[in-house]
């Protein structure tokens, strides 16, 4: 085998940062330069700024109307109206000056004009009446902002009004990004096997921009020791920073901490933190070089951790704060002593209460990044949390959002997908979030408290009946009284490869080929699994009875890929990967809810759009639904 | 005199914003534009975007290892460890393509290479172990986002990897700005009398850019109808949307209204704000087109009620939820029914209460905007809010930042400015806020607990003993135990033109020239008051006594543009404003404080920093203060 790094050197998060930060500090000068105040905006001060000039620059009329000489309008009054001669006064608008021997303005709503040009006034003028003095606003040599103050619109105004044209702020960072390895390629390219298509650099370029510093991406690098080197080496002459991401771990052709170790110095490699131990702290020269994981959930979250506060440092910045809420955590969650974990999770309220539920914990997982409404951080002295236990969520949805959405828990269906589309555009600021866990787990979620629905679809063997049995067994003597909010009548049947080349029709026939399972508890799993024992088929006789997929399209993406011949799934997953599709039977899923739910402004919005033309003409488009009674609310008791 | 539109048209805010919104939505088509996912950072999606590729495109390696086939595995074990030969396995990076006959990988770690380049392994592996399926990310056909989505970092990089390398999305609303009048020049010009420094527009610029949309700032437009019109116009056929700053009231060359009637059709002209009373709500055959009041905080308001809502519209964003905090108002603000009203206030954290103190509420008062912590808003519907009553602010500094901040509010020194810019430098996240209304209301407002400390000179005329006699007097009986943290000795005096053309040397000399006092319960006043009983002279000897300035800056600016001949004040004011100085004699301007507050952390910075030699370098620098016992603490009992 070809050499490995093998041996990170694991150290805690903030002692990585920290440390590092500290060498920045001593080595890197902040670098300042002397900018026209109109493009300011945004950027931190170097020093406090004060006025040059007043404003008002000269006493000046607040209002429009006339300038006066007070003095002259003392015996104005209501029985004996005064008339002002041409010469006793003068037109002004607002924020026209005001000289001696003038020293007070009369509004225009106070006075009547005369058929000889005279205005005639009912009440005298007090000395400096409706007068702003000059520095009013702003006074010459008053401290308008202090240092490291980020100038904002407001602010940019004052400083023009005070005379201020040009400041000396902090410079906008340059940061270079490289995506380095053979496998990767532009999204515009061709994909074939073995190809990932590059786009950290891509999240990278807006997380770096969204900081108010200047992304440079400077394309992909081969895995080649001295392509990656002489890049580096040129970027770090050019500019402030050097992001290069992947190559940061210890695989065969992991060069990156090898090149930063020749061209620089590496402070750190390999800090406990998951996702996104592989990362790596350097310097070249004065130049801070970043090396960040390729799994795009380390990439995001070393870049959270170690890239925005070198960057914040470097603009002089101060660190954001990010909303947070007190949650109660849905599922346990083991972590280890050995890293501090990011989890990204759901959040809803249900019944007052906020909950957040842990998505997809894999590196790998960029869409637990889409979906996340925050992040839940598992200190690394913990092991792990509790069900139920309370924990500080970072949020990166606003909590009025996610006040107004519809937390639903269970099984998975492509109209979901629709719905969650359909909601907010119906209906402004309301929101569907959806988990996939399987009808059965949706169950206990809503028995648990944490959802306001679970979609499920589970035949009771004995009645033949959907869903309502269920319910009842689950819900039973409990002071919870339950609704279903019927949906659809769904097809279930085989989704195998196009032109059905095992040739399966029955049951049978699974037996004789590689099949993909669905996880314990879906309602899928339960119908195979009904099927199985009606035709007396074991567990042990089906090829594949242990492996598990989550949901309909990853049992379709997993067909189509060659991987498995088969799996069970609804028409509308097999339709959308263009697989073919054999009909086993139609079911019923619907929504379980607590009938007390029914009445929240989220839920009857969701009902409404369930009921809506609009969205049976969508789902109808996915092939193998039927909507007789969709949108209706049965009672379950 | 000329024509004036003096009969403004007023509806509420909410009215006017709705049924102009209407309009706008009837007449104006969101335009949408299909750009490069690379560059939709902060755009906002047409349509839901489902996946076209899976993420990963084929079953991969999760880790570095090797490539194996399971069941040739199955027999390893710690006793009787197996060997595999080149042809077993295949060397495989993270992400590497996994394909048949191999099923499973094996990490590096759990690899013992022989002598002869085979590997031993001490365990099995089991089928599919650290495979990444095919879709496990991203599923083709999934749905990656929904309508209506504001783009964000991860968002590119998961759109990239699924495949979407361009995407529908509002287009951004290119906004023209036109500041009007005469009188306006630009920031670079010579200033001159009757002159105002054109600053608005920037402001605008600033709050456009903020909301993703692009201004144009088109430069400044005389006050001349047909200039005016004929810009407008073309304008209107240019860009999206056309703000024009300023002639939108009923002065004598408030031609805005009267163009946008020619142009097109005016919808609103004055609205129920306070302030911003003259905004105007207008289109230009498809394009809105609003007025904006000219002065600075109206100009804010009125843009932050209406052009930012409009431009969310026209772009498809959502409102922004400013951050709230319900605080206890510290003064009386009266209000009319005639509008709503926007109050700037500053917020601070005081024995546990969060208090609002209103700022300036001029509609000129621009720097209110750069210094308040937040809006306090009045309905219409109220006449006013009491002190002590709990009010809703809209925050625009965050509460962290505000919980860690020293309030002060009483007499003002130009040396609190420099404190409020060396607090933050040296102590991070530590800020200094201070309210000027002079010793005796900062005492009140120490007493009412509005205020961690209040800087005060307040001579005992029996004792002749400086502020003790006084925080004594108020805080008699009471078991709130204060002290003084004492600051300088700075010289009073008075504060003239250069050269002294007056020939002020006496407080005889004073009744002679027109003088301008300072507020009732400044410190100064109280010298003053003192003054004139010790020289036999009456307040109405004085001309100019009820004249009244806010600081000792308010004052040596009345002073230089000559309006009056004479004021008293501190040494440091008379320089800045590089006047001359008459010295009376020096006064103890110190803080009073509560004792309990001396053990908070920003309150032991800032007697840090007010030790410090750095501080009394800058501070000397002003001229006229000594610092024999800065810093220290009085017990006051």
């Amino acid at each position: 085998m070809k050499k490995r790094n093998l041996y990170l050197n694991v150290i805690p998060v903030e002692e990585a940062l920290d440390s590092y930060l500290s060498v920045v500090k001593k080595r890197v000068p902040l670098k300042t330069e002397i900018i026209p105040v109109v493009q300011a905006l945004g950027r931190v001060t170097v020093s406090a700024v004060y006025a040059k000039y007043n404003s008002p620059l000269y006493n000046s009329a607040a209002m429009d109307g006339v300038a006066v000489v007070s003095q002259k309008t003392k015996d104005a009054c209501e029985l004996k109206p005064l008339v002002l001669q041409k010469e006793d006064f003068l037109v002004v608008d607002t924020g026209d000056p005001v000289h001696e021997p003038f020293d007070a303005v009369i509004m225009a709503e106070d006075l009547i004009e005369t058929d000889d040009g005279g205005l005639q006034i009912t009440e005298p003028a007090m000395s400096w009446q409706h007068i702003r003095p000059v520095g009013e606003d702003i006074v010459a040599h008053e401290l308008i902002l202090t240092s490291n103050h980020k100038i904002r619109p407001m602010d940019v105004g004052v400083l023009l009004s005070g005379g201020i044209t040009e400041i000396e702020v902090y410079k906008q960072v340059n940061v270079a990004i490289f995506a380095t390895g053979t496998e990767i390629i532009e999204p515009d390219q061709n994909i074939a096997d073995g190809v990932i298509i590059e786009s950290n650099s891509r999240m990278f370029e807006g997380l770096v921009a969204e900081q108010g510093a200047k992304p440079f991406r400077l394309g992909i690098l081969q895995d080649d020791y001295a392509l990656i080197r002489d890049n580096v080496r040129e970027a770090c002459e050019k500019f402030d920073v050097v992001i290069v991401n992947a190559g940061s771990s210890a695989g065969t052709e992991d060069f990156t901490v090898h090149v930063l170790r020749e061209l620089g110095e590496v402070f750190v490699h390999g800090v406990a933190i998951k996702p996104g131990k592989p990362v790596i702290l350097a310097m070249v020269g004065d130049k801070p070089v970043v090396g960040l994981p390729g799994y795009p959930v380390s990439a995001y979250v070393c870049y959270q951790n170690f890239v925005r506060p070198l960057l914040n440092h470097l603009q002089n910045f101060a660190e954001e704060n990010r909303e947070t809420v007190r949650a109660f955590l849905s599922k346990r969650l083991v972590s280890s002593l050995k890293h501090k974990e990011y989890v990204r999770v759901k959040v809803g309220k249900v019944d007052d209460k906020i909950i957040a539920t842990p998505l997809a914990r894999g590196a790998g997982a960029a869409m637990s990044l889409v979906r996340a409404d925050g992040f839940c951080i598992i200190e690394q002295n913990q092991e792990g949390l509790d069900a139920g236990d309370s924990v500080t969520v970072e949020l990166c949805r606003s909590l009025k959002e996610i006040e107004n959405t519809v937390v639903s828990i269970g099984s998975h269906d492509l109209m979901l997908d629709i719905l969650a589309d359909m909601l907010p555009n119906k209906y402004k600021n309301m929101y569907l979030s959806s988990s996939h866990v399987g009808s059965l787990a949706g169950l206990m979620a809503l028995k648990r408290g944490e959802a306001h629905m679970a979609p499920i679809h589970l035949l009771d063997e004995e009645s033949g009946i959907y869903n309502i049995p269920m319910i009842k067994k689950l819900f039973t003597g409990g002071c919870r009284q339950m609704a279903l909010i019927k949906g659809v009548k769904r097809v279930q049947g085989f989704i195998v490869p196009k032109g059905n080349p095992e040739n399966i029709s029955a049951m049978s026939d699974v037996a004789r080929c590689r099949y993909i399972n669905r996880q314990s508890g879906a309602g899928t799993r339960v119908l195979f699994d009904y099927l199985l024992r009606k035709n007396g088929i074991s567990c042990e006789q089906v090829n594949g009875y242990d492996k598990e997929a989550a949901t309909h399209m990853a049992v379709a993406a997993l067909v189509q890929s060659g991987a498995v011949d088969c799996g069970m799934g609804i028409e509308s997953a097999a339709r959308a990967m263009n697989l073919d599709f054999v009909p086993v039977g139609f079911e019923e899923y619907d929504f379980a809810i607590e009938r007390n739910n029914l009445d929240l402004p989220h839920v009857k919005a969701f009902i409404d759009v369930l009921k809506s033309e609009d969205f049976k003409q969508k789902v109808m488009r996915l092939g193998g639904y039927e909507f007789s009674a969709c949108g209706e609310i049965v009672s379950v008791s």
